[in-house]
């Protein structure tokens, strides 16, 4: 049995990873980590794993968890992942950070939109862990950079669309609308129950950090440089995200040619669900489950592809994903662990 | 004390009416119709007006209600408003009139997006009522239509740029997010809490009736046919729209420019805000209050300019500016009834 | 692989089994009913299926789902329920009856709280459906009737006191409170979106049909007759009820002695966890999952315990309940299908 | 004009004051005090009162706010407050205190249930403000101790009960149930949108220190020693309380005899609204107003009477409730500045 520990256990993705790695039938639960907990029980931060673990939060520490484990999911703040990393790379651990930290290749464009990077010599190796785009290279890499909530629903969106070059990608414009789990478990004013509920708003209007990485791997689809709009929003539920997204066609395509071209493009894939003209994705339909759903619509009247794309921020959008990584990475059955029913409503 | 009817006060536009007329300082109710609730207290299908007025809900009948009133709010589903309004205008009542049936100059247009027209003489008579574009004719007519929800939040989010010709009109995207009362008082099952609850998603995307209003109102400011891509969205909240409009820009102006001419533009109108660049507006500080609030940035690497315009729907998108409209309609000081703080949290 | 039918399956509770019986490795879903979607595959109905299961909603016909079935479970209103089920009885099918109608042992208290009963004779065989106190009969019996979401909350919270005779029964007052998902699937103005969100309110105060079950249920543990206050209020939430239970305790004992005797009581039991005295359970622990969440505290200033007790009401409260009942019937192990950590958050 | 500041104004309690004060047509607001935004405009704070005041929040200094006020509400935390109302009250300013610090008469249960109390001479001046009980002393004093949110919901619906001696004040148990904003505007993990959201759970069983409040009022009104249980419970929903009261009656009185006295009881109170038997009170009814609304049942199976009162928090249960305190010690008409239509939905 595959040992596995989690790094920030107590953040929601961190959450999220134990809820999902206590099913998965391959792999064992050997270690976690949180600094505000050292000596805790998970089950007394979250009542909700009482009775499903007895492990302790331990401080991040390298050598104790290189001997405990085989494989690490590091779920911390970007700059506090690039510190570690390298230390559990060196002692042949396989990793996949769920942190920006190593999701772009250039390290000129992280320091651009964080700040300089102290761990550039990993960038080379560090695969963008999409499996539905990069899974062969996931399976030989020992570090996967776990994409962005955000980035994994507009890329999953767009990569048809791009790939057959169905649209101008200057005219690209993403409309996303997120949850409140997707700022994280942190005491700030601005998640506050009182000042999220019944109220709808925009925030880090076209200077949103998950920008760069969108734009990295559309230019890979699109085969030259992308630059879009990105507008993210806090939508006042959990969890959940939808990104509405716009481009004008390059000709005037039917919706059944492009359904066509999304059904072939995603035809072997598992979690991806492209949804018939008459049912729209929402975000209800994919909650707890690694689904990806995506619909579609043109606008005649102005030659415009209308994306919309469904998922869980903490699931495909983050842990998820993470465990789709792990099992490719270790050469198991893609699915194993993630293979839950959407719970609605 | 001018006395003033509702006509379909157990819609929530209606009873909307209903608590703004209350503490109207001007005119009285005297009326309200309700099929459903014949012979019954308002208050007993609201207890929120519970102890504010006895009005007992009375059958849409023309005569009774010409009798009993000097004005009416007709709060009618679209063609239902059309049967009912001539009748009304014929015995001298002045009205205005919340559905979709007199927003549109043209009654083809009207028959394309809706049904064939069965007043179509009154729409030469009928003013489009945003006040704070149309304050002249609202003053001078008999008959306001008042306008859609959302075209109030993306038509007085654009009218500044495009009055200055600030902005390509081709390019315009409105991506428009509306609490569930946009819906109506309708029991329907994608109504219901447990559909809605921590669920988001876009519907009737690229063909929303509000869609050739909008574009009617643009077009003028304008000063040429513009049409638009509109897709509305269903948020997990009672009231509050906001829209994110996007456009690109004719020239790079920066954000103080443009900033500049929408405080110019609305430098005397009471009921609209213009947000300064580092806050962004949200549904929950309009609530219940007449205010639309805008905000604005510029997307420099795409020279796109991106508007955010937050109203209360069943206020400003509705009710609120009903009565403002209908304030000018009668000579009254226009802020009458509806100058309301808005209610945070 | 036995073959399992869904009668209902497109209400709340149905489509709970429907995601519950699609990951159960023993048995296989084989035929779903929903009178109003005859024809159509669920997924349509529920997009959240969609690629997980392709079966069409089929009319309740007898005959058909007893070929097609080797088990079945009856999720439709009362009365409807009493009319099919002893037909599948008939043709040798196992049963597990969600409605109310196979609950009372005694029809003339059904005929009092709910109409005259159709089919007595069928009561002496059902087995009132709560695993942790009649596990032998049901494992003998070929027809459960699965208890109600607020009964299975109040009663789990109430046996080990009643059973070890802490508290004086005829001071029982059961103050509950359910998420919306309760009043089921039904187009319902009181269940809109826009009347329940930022609301909360009792309904059927002391007059709740749960009484007259739950009190048969106590009574069984008491040794003798329970009269009980029970008021059901509506939260503005999908999922979860917690039940507030006060008593007057016969002695004055401290917290740790009762938290001694509840975990004993239920030692054995997979589902009920008993939290420790700082830890107050929530409905957000359990969602998802099959699990009773109990907590309790001493009012030592009125002598009074005070038991707090929560589930997701469609599944320990409904679904999740059922197929362990299902489990026990068929001889399987208790947990298989329904053992699910927790979505948190 | 009356000069009236807010201490303490960006809590939520204080922007609902200035909410209130900025339509007060009798008093002018000339202060504010916020130490975490010494030199900010309110506006900048909170979006919602832009347009509405530009009055700049300044530190908590007794000598200038002496001179630019003359009446001050006070809403700090509790031991914040009675640190500088001493004073106040010295300067010849009138207060009412939204704080603790002046509700128990007996300094020696305030030290049980908070710390040693700094200002015990103040205590025989402060008048508990609860209009409809102590409407003739408020009307004397200097200092009105403003209630609780939980004792307000509860004190009034248990008055006419108590009063008439209709109920054994042994047996009253309240279980009450709160919206977030009663949290606070406090950066906590227990107030975030994630964790409040889909969950209901209690808090501070037994142990709420609103009790001793409550318990003070209620021995009052009973002419002896009340001690009660009361259980809070946090609701996910911004604003509102709604308490549910149990007690067994002391005859077996009809529900019309009891309505019949709790009309006599509150006849001429505007913010008291006494409901019908078919009608429960529910939060959304009372949103943003003064009312609170009172209904009733009687278990006849127990003869147990079961009170239901609904207030918001944030008006009747704080700010509104001290509007009107202010009104009447400063000889204005009761209901000025809150006589507020309930927004619904």
């Amino acid at each position: 049995m595959m040992r596995v520990g989690v790094v920030g256990a107590t953040g929601y993705a961190g959450l999220e990873l134990v809820r999902l790695l206590l099913r998965h039938p391959k792999v064992k639960m050997t270690a976690l980590t949180a600094e505000r907990y050292v000596g805790q029980p998970i089950w007394k931060v979250f009542p909700s794993v009482m009775k499903e673990t007895d492990l302790v939060c331990q401080p991040l520490e390298v050598e104790p968890l290189a001997q405990a484990c085989d494989f690490l999911f590091t779920a911390l703040p970007h700059k506090a992942a690039m510190d570690v990393v390298p230390g559990f790379i060196q002692r042949a651990l396989k990793v996949v950070d769920l942190s920006a930290d190593f999701r772009l290749t250039d390290p000129n464009a992280y320091e651009e939109w964080y700040e300089p990077h102290t761990a550039p010599a990993l960038l080379k190796n560090a695969v963008y862990g999409i499996p539905e785009l990069h899974r062969e290279e996931i399976k030989k890499t020992f570090l996967v950079a776990n994409p962005g909530c955000y980035p994994t629903s507009i890329i999953l969106a767009l990569a048809p669309a791009l790939k057959n070059k169905l649209i101008d990608h200057r005219t690209i414009i993403a409309d996303s609308k997120s949850g409140v789990s997707g700022a994280g478990r942190s005491a700030v004013l601005t998640s506050l129950f009182t000042e999220v509920s019944e109220n709808f708003k925009a925030y880090k209007v076209a200077e949103h950090r998950h920008t760069p990485e969108i734009e990295q791997e559309l230019s890979r689809l699109a085969g030259e440089r992308v630059v879009i709009t990105f507008t993210p929003h806090l939508v006042p539920m959990k969890r959940g995200i939808l990104s509405t997204i716009y481009a004008s066609l390059e000709r005037p395509y039917s919706e059944n040619e492009i359904l066509d071209i999304y059904h072939n493009f995603y035809a072997n894939e598992k979690f991806v669900r492209i949804h018939p003209p008459d049912i729209l994705p929402g975000t209800a339909d994919v909650l707890g489950s690694n689904y990806c759903d995506i619909g579609l619509k043109i606008d005649k009247r102005n030659k415009r592809l209308i994306l919309l794309s469904a998922i869980d921020n903490l699931v495909k959008g983050a842990s998820g994903q993470a465990v789709q990584n792990m099992n490719l990475m270790l050469g198991l059955e893609e699915s194993l662990g993630i293979d839950i029913v959407p719970l609605y409503p």
